[in-house]
């Protein structure tokens, strides 16, 4: 089984008319996604954005659930947020998988945008059942990742589909489906 | 393919420590659940609580996306709020659902615990394949469903399982894959 890692992008991706710009760290995302990164046995999710003070804001969340009130209060929130890490970029990120490893991670693009050539979710599912390199997979908050971002990566995902056209899911969710997908018991 | 229904319960549900309790209304909740809603073809999704001030409250919330300046700034989030209806307690919820549909809905309890009985998500995604009667999912917020709901349930879904041991998936999470699984493309 290839280790799972998860990176949730604050830059660089689009706003609403398609402008490069970065987002604000939500606390709901970083709960969220790291809860249903630790159900699913991802190794490591991290939380990017180049804002110094918006990362630390999350380290002071993040403390609290670890060392703080919150970690006698809530011990499976702790456990969920132990999963967290803070990175800059997306260079770094790799970087960071990288030592933990000893391997470059495939990385994996994800976008509601459907295209030209997509890793479809059953190939990626077998990926991850293969013993092979750790699998990095990135998601964007906003309008999504930008195309700066789909191009650099080995593999760009298929959109989630859902029972129509509407494909406008929160980044929370799509986490949930996309690792359900991926390694939920079936 | 039959018709599917979500309610999320504020009460009864369990606190931490297994209290009956009233949880309140959170906005992302309502959000989240109804764009995975809209997404998997959901017919309407009732929040449901007795709390009249928090029904006004969201209320309010949902009229600044559908007529207010919500309606305008953001389109596909009208599209899935319209999706919203509030409601006072479970059985008004069932009977809304048959005022629209002629029919009792088939109602389904979910729990993040495992127990006695429990129908696979296999059985139920054929269910909805079936076009037989409205089926209705109910979630609940805090720390679950109380025994009682449970007990009045036609079946109760089986837990959604990752990769171990590990199960406090957000409601906001487990409600998309319970979607997906239900009626996500195969």
């Amino acid at each position: 089984m290839a280790d799972i890692y998860l990176a949730l992008l604050h830059y660089p991706v689009y706003d609403k008319g398609y402008k490069v710009v970065t987002t604000s760290i939500t606390n709901m995302d970083i709960h969220d996604i790291a809860r249903s990164a630790r159900t699913y046995g991802v190794k490591r999710f991290f939380v990017v954005t180049p804002v110094r003070t918006l990362r630390a804001l999350a380290e002071k969340i993040l403390d609290h659930w670890q060392h703080g009130y919150g970690s006698v209060y809530n011990e499976t929130r702790k456990d969920a947020l132990a999963l967290v890490a803070l990175t800059d970029d997306l260079d770094r990120t790799i970087q960071a998988i990288q030592q933990e490893t000893g391997e470059r991670p495939h990385l994996v693009a994800t976008s509601a945008r459907s295209g030209g050539s997509r890793a479809t979710f059953a190939q990626m599912r077998r990926k991850v059942e293969e013993a092979g390199s750790p699998l990095l997979f990135v998601l964007g908050t906003g309008w999504g990742l930008t195309e700066e971002v789909l191009e650099r990566a080995d593999d760009i995902l298929e959109p989630i589909k859902g029972a129509g056209a509407y494909n406008h899911l929160s980044v929370r969710s799509a986490a949930a489906i996309l690792l359900d997908r991926l390694r939920g018991a079936r």
